[in-house]
């Protein structure tokens, strides 16, 4: 299971804290604005993109990346232990 | 003292990693952008403001807050543990 707490919407920032359970995933969904991501966890992360390619994300705390606008995909957790992440996307 | 290293600089944001050792800060300075933190510790720091004013900030691991551009403070860590955040500024 994948439980997602919004922080702050303000019209600027959409900040999402992310909670993916073990065995747990983010469904394929896209995104409409650049984000960063500041995981909040060391692990692996496997992200299946909609043309079907697939990468393992590694995680490092506060080791943070950005993605572009458009980016579409599905967001596993294949591990034993909770992955957790907070993304600020771009509102504006 | 107080430790910044930028991990993404790209035009679309700008994200650092602040490390701020007990008894450091950072000096007084000016945001320029609009941006997000998120604390990757429980700590408190202290913000005081250009005016004089301060604040305690609670700072909870994953629970983000946001600040617009204009904020001018100088951030100090009081405690006995390092504080270390992510903060992601809007550049555009």
């Amino acid at each position: 299971m994948a439980i997602s707490e919004t922080q702050i919407d303000n019209g600027i920032f959409r900040v999402t804290k992310w909670v993916i359970e073990p065995g747990g995933a983010i469904p394929m969904h896209r995104h409409e604005f650049e984000y960063v991501v500041v995981p909040l966890v060391n692990d692996t992360m496997y992200v299946t993109n909609a043309d079907g390619s697939e990468i393992a994300a590694e995680l490092r705390i506060g080791q943070s990346y950005t993605r572009p606008a458009g980016a579409e995909h599905t967001v596993a957790n294949r591990g034993t232990a909770t992955i957790v992440f907070v993304e600020t996307e771009k509102l504006s």
